[in-house]
């Protein structure tokens, strides 16, 4: 539609209609599907505003999604479509590894592809909108959304954001074949205190500004049409009412001109953070903030006419954010095709194809990191060695994580189901060994009934048996493979943990097998970093295989034998105990650091107790090759606008490898405090058996801008130290000077 | 002296000589003595400048101070004195109990007296100024130096800072009877991100004014003479260079014109810091910020001159620093009497005398917090039960804590000794039981030997017979008491742990002790809140004793036995695990609050895994006394300026208790995010046998103040909520309506 007949039909709506434009509700107000994460009681919405809705959540499939927008057009005066969105994460039908394991392929292009599969799938079942990519900087492995990130590095997760928002919005001749996207949680959810899910944030704006803003601004400069509050506070203001974030910085300042929508009742809970002291109060803020749409209340619904009527709200505010609402659902055609050519016919054939899978099988592959690898005990040959498999992920499809909400297990390669195609029965056995959690009445914060509960797991008999077939069928073994991990519901949204070991009941199974003394592999499923301080010390080997995706068990039977090297690098730090938290690797420099020459003793910044830094660092992976760097450059020792660096790599082994070649910068003084070392590029090389290669890297001015004192971004003369390595730790330095 | 005469005297200096006034050097420059703790390396410092330094660290006792005094003035052109400064931060030759454990009395009139009693000694001692008081709000049990902090609430803080100033300062005729005291660490230095010692702190505005400056201020209202900056960053420029907090807040908005001193070497970290390439750089920043004093490093020494020659410095700057200096020496009398008074006659007879001993007994007495008292097994009867006492703590001297440097072991009363006066051997017995620690390889970071090392501790051989006499010992006991705690060395300075449970050693001796089923009592001693959710379980009676200081045993043994009724009220949250760190009861409102009648189940503000209160709440302890409280009556529904409160408390027992009446107020809805609860008022009361008061409150608009939106400090209209009670969990709530 052209834009001025749109402007006509803004102005032809009433303000019943207008307001209706900037509600959302879920499903089951449209008898449809609902995944629903917040309060159940009744929101007081009538039948009217349900006819009125402008979007719904969560509510898929070509079939329902063609009903529903055909019975709502049929009941609407201006025949504006309904918008459907949805919480599609990290793959349709077609799941991948968790984002934080997407974070781990340190590869953006790949996972580019990933996403356009995605909005593929997503599309022909008829979604208009994802919330996502989830882009939160993470540094504390407690907090559950750990899982939807791709971790600590601002660079990084900008990279990530752009790739995902491309890849999702892809388009073809200006025209937008992917679905749009909804970068989430604007801003800094990431830092909720004590990693405690919901909690407050606070921050300096110079933090904020410097860390915890690149990945949501590089998703807005990628043209994301859409932008997500967080639940949190900044500066004592929750954001879905907090004009600085929303009106001045993403507005103003980055010229937005998207559509902002909140979180999940977000704009009720302005009452319950206390800012508000009913839903008109909280319909005003978040109105005036420049919210658009408010996600599943009856806030926007009941109080925007009332407040309009008593002069509370600016007219032209409420006209705004319906013509961005109005402008979002003609720039993706609905007013030209209300199902932009979703039909069960090319959903049936988009769906999980053998090339989807493929890719996530690829994508899987990259995202697994191997921690540990003791005398080159991986990869393994084939029916060579005896092998058991044991532990509660051994045979497991429910390997997606908890926001996986499209995919189904039963689509799921389990690793006991990848190893029996390529293993012969003699060489090969799976025993369960013991049970996933020793308790499983957290389960009932579903809505799990005791029954349910009682139902999931093993009796206590049970476990003693399995204890004992896996000690028997150990002692037959050559080597042991574990595979153990968190629950599903462990992580995620609402999983904050304060212990982030595997759980007690498998550990204790860990200490009885391990007495066998065999060779011993760990695949280790998790939504965060884990702690691995007592098994780096019994495994030989161990593997983080994150929740994978559907191809999980392919993809880590592919590393395990060696079809694949190996190439995942950790976006996030992995600590030595729960009590490091918030640990990463670009922390700032303190007067009394740890590694100094001046200082010595008690009396530098360190725990007594722990080892100081990561037990495995950001940028950590090992492969099946061993990688030599050598020779590092700077064209010159003084740079104006630009220096071109560079590496010799050498692949001294008989393998293939993916190797990630990281360079990391620390400014050595600043007007303010920087960083020990910031990641500013990295390059995802492949080298052939004994291959050598001379990786090029480009350093910009730009590429050392951070906020001044007085919070001028830009960058200071004088030393800065240049690391270039395998990871954030291991690295050749040089120095040069950057003059004015 | 004439203050025109001391100007005239300021102007009469060469610049190295003014120069000179800004300089602190530790005693070993002056063959005295030395407490450390920093780098030792050379300064660069040379004869002319140890001759010209104005102000000395940690040399005490009134012979070496005079005899140091005497030599330096003969070398002096302008016979300005040198200033005494030392660590006196609880107590001089009389030590009290830790700051923490001074916290949990909740009275800080005692306080006040305890430290004029510690004012006097280190007076009649020779020294001139204290650093302290310490009164960095602390939310971390992880951070060591919480020891040195009276806790985690801003107004506590705020009335132990003046109690602790006015009674250093003691005035008498408007003449300054004690030393002078220095606030620190300007500011906000308990924030340190992980609990980490000297880590980074990082928040916002807001935060640092509404939650961690009234420590400072109440001290600067008091008229502290000096301030001493913090080794940390804010808003990442380290304090001892920060113009913001030194120069525009502290001296411009609060009107400190005293003298601001560096943290130990504080002005040389800004190289370590990133924010200076070199001394010279460091000395600029520093004196910009108008820190005065440089402690410890040649930077000002060496860096002063050249820069005022070079015109980098403004001289004026240097004038200013250096009269503050001058004024301070003027106000303490120093140019009347360079020694004050200080002979070793006087010291002799004022050092620990019956009358401090006994204010340190109760001081400790009412310290102690009575934790956990099942079936009211405590108090003890005099030889009724037969007691064993077990523990490394049981005959141990070294009960001070870190920071008691001017204490003597030899002066302490241990458990044992105080116990062995009031039973008889046939009801009583002790054994070590087992070691304090496994490993005390960490004490080499004192500069111990391996050889002092290893003779630390117990031999293998020594443990397991401690072990079996225990346990031998247990079996003919009727009650246990186990005297365990942390190691003095690991709180304190640089005493960050992530692993905040009793040392391992000591819970599998209490393990194997419970096996005994005896009732058991365990007395704690720590520097921090320890985590105690084994010990709960295990334990009949727990006592929180901190370091108790020299009369600790003698305090501990009044409390078992019922001479005293314990009063100690915890004055920073207990946690369940080190995973729930940062704990502290006035955490923000959420939005979906764990206590929410509108959000239930999963997605609430919570960890899936842990409770998520405290173990033991903030203003939590038990006395021997049942005290009932009732009949909360506000005098208004509204208030205008002032609102009356008042109370109904019943002592329903037969002894006569103290009891601390608490009184919290939440703010309903504000223009940011208020506390849950915060803490307005509070009583220490005694109530006779069977005695019942009505306690009344006068609540004041001030007292609702707070940081809005826009930073304008004031109270908003509304509803509020008053909660009162025995601690900050368990209350009375009514609600009132703050008019316009």
């Amino acid at each position: 539609m052209q834009e001025s007949k749109l402007f006509e039909l803004l102005h032809s709506l009433s303000w019943a209609e207008k307001v209706g434009q900037l509600v959302q509700l879920s499903g089951d107000f449209f008898h449809g599907e609902e995944l629903s994460t917040g309060p159940k009681q009744k929101l007081g919405i009538t039948e009217e505003t349900v006819k009125l809705t402008g979007s719904v959540l969560n509510i898929t499939g070509s079939e329902t999604t063609r009903r529903v927008q055909e019975q709502y057009l049929a009941n609407s005066r201006h025949k504006i479509p309904l918008l459907f969105m949805a919480d599609i994460i990290y793959g349709y039908r077609t799941v991948f590894p968790i984002p934080l394991g997407l974070g781990a392929t340190w590869h953006p292009e790949l996972i580019r592809e990933a996403f356009e599969v995605s909005a593929e799938e997503s599309r022909s079942a008829g979604a208009h909108v994802t919330f996502a990519p989830m882009i939160d900087l993470v540094r504390d492995a407690r907090w559950g959304r750990c899982l939807e990130s791709t971790g600590e590095d601002p660079l990084l997760n900008a990279d990530f954001a752009t790739a995902m928002v491309k890849g999702l919005q892809k388009e073809k001749d200006g025209v937008m074949e992917g679905i749009a996207s909804c970068v989430k949680h604007f801003a800094a959810y990431g830092a909720a205190e004590g990693g405690r899910e919901y909690n407050t944030v606070d921050m300096s704006e110079r933090r904020l500004r410097q860390d915890y803003l690149s990945g949501y601004k590089a998703a807005v400069d990628a043209g994301c049409k859409l932008v997500m509050t967080s639940f949190n506070t900044y500066d004592g203001v929750p954001v879905t009412g907090n004009e600085f974030l929303l009106k001045h910085l993403l507005r103003e300042e980055w010229g937005f001109d998207g559509v902002i929508i909140s979180d999940y009742a977000a704009v009720r809970e302005l009452i319950d953070h206390g800012i508000a002291k009913d839903e008109k109060e909280a319909t005003q803020l978040a109105m005036q903030a420049t919210n658009d749409i408010d996600m599943k209340t009856g806030c926007y619904a009941n109080q925007l006419e009332p407040l309009l009527k008593e002069g509370k709200i600016d007219p032209e505010l409420v006209n705004d954010a319906v013509w961005r609402v109005l402008k979002l659902k003609n720039d993706l055609g609905l007013f030209e095709d209300p199902y932009r050519g979703a039909t069960p016919a090319l959903e049936e054939q988009t769906l999980l194809t053998p090339e989807n899978r493929a890719l996530a099988r690829q994508v899987a592959s990259e995202a697994i990191v191997l921690l540990k690898n003791e005398e080159e005990l991986l990869p393994l040959v084939p029916n060579k060695d005896k092998i058991l498999l044991v532990g509660p992920y051994g045979d497991k499809q429910d390997i997606m994580g908890l926001w996986a909400v499209h995919g189904k297990a039963s689509d799921v390669v389990s690793i006991k189901a990848a190893m029996e195609k390529i293993l012969s029965p003699d060489k090969f056995s799976f025993e369960n060994g013991c049970d996933l959690l020793d308790d499983y009445q957290f389960l009932g914060e579903f809505g799990a009934t005791k029954e349910q509960i009682a139902s999931v797991g093993m009796t206590s008999e049970q476990r003693i048996k399995a204890l004992d077939d896996a000690l028997s069928a150990g002692k037959e073994a050559d080597v042991i493979i574990f595979a153990m991990g968190e629950h599903t519901m462990q992580s995620g949204e609402a999983g904050s943990r304060t212990d982030i070991t595997l759980p007690e009941i498998q550990k204790e199974f860990i200490r009885q097998m391990i007495a066998l003394d065999k060779k011993t592999v760990l695949v280790s499923f998790s939504g965060r970093p884990l702690v691995y301080t007592e098994e780096v010390k019994q495994m030989d080997a161990i593997l983080q295989v994150w929740f994978p995706g559907l191809e999980g068990g392919n993809a880590i039977v592919d590393i395990l034998y060696g079809k694949t090297n190996p190439s995942g690098r950790l976006s996030m730090s992995f600590p030595h105990s729960v009590g490091q938290m918030p640990l990463y690797y670009n922390e700032f420099k303190t007067g009394r650091p740890l590694n100094s020459t001046t200082h010595r003793g008690r009396f530098i910044s360190k725990y007594l107790d722990s080892p100081n830094e990561a037990l495995f660092p950001f940028g950590y992976g090992l492969s099946y090759s061993n990688v030599q760097y050598s020779n590092l450059v700077l064209n010159e020792k003084q740079m104006t606008d630009q220096l071109t660096i560079s590496v010799d790599i050498k692949n001294e082994s008989e393998r293939t490898c993916l190797e990630t070649v990281q360079l990391y910068v620390q400014d050595v003084v600043g007007s303010v405090v920087r960083p020990v070392k910031e990641l500013k590029k990295y390059k995802k090389v492949q080298l052939a058996a004994n291959e050598k290669k001379t990786i090029h890297f480009t350093l910009c001015r730009e590429d050392l801008y951070f906020y001044q004192q007085d919070m001028t971004f830009d960058a200071e003369p004088g030393e800065f130290i240049v690391f270039v390595g395998k990871n954030s730790q291991d690295t050749l330095n040089e120095s040069f000077e950057l003059l004015e």
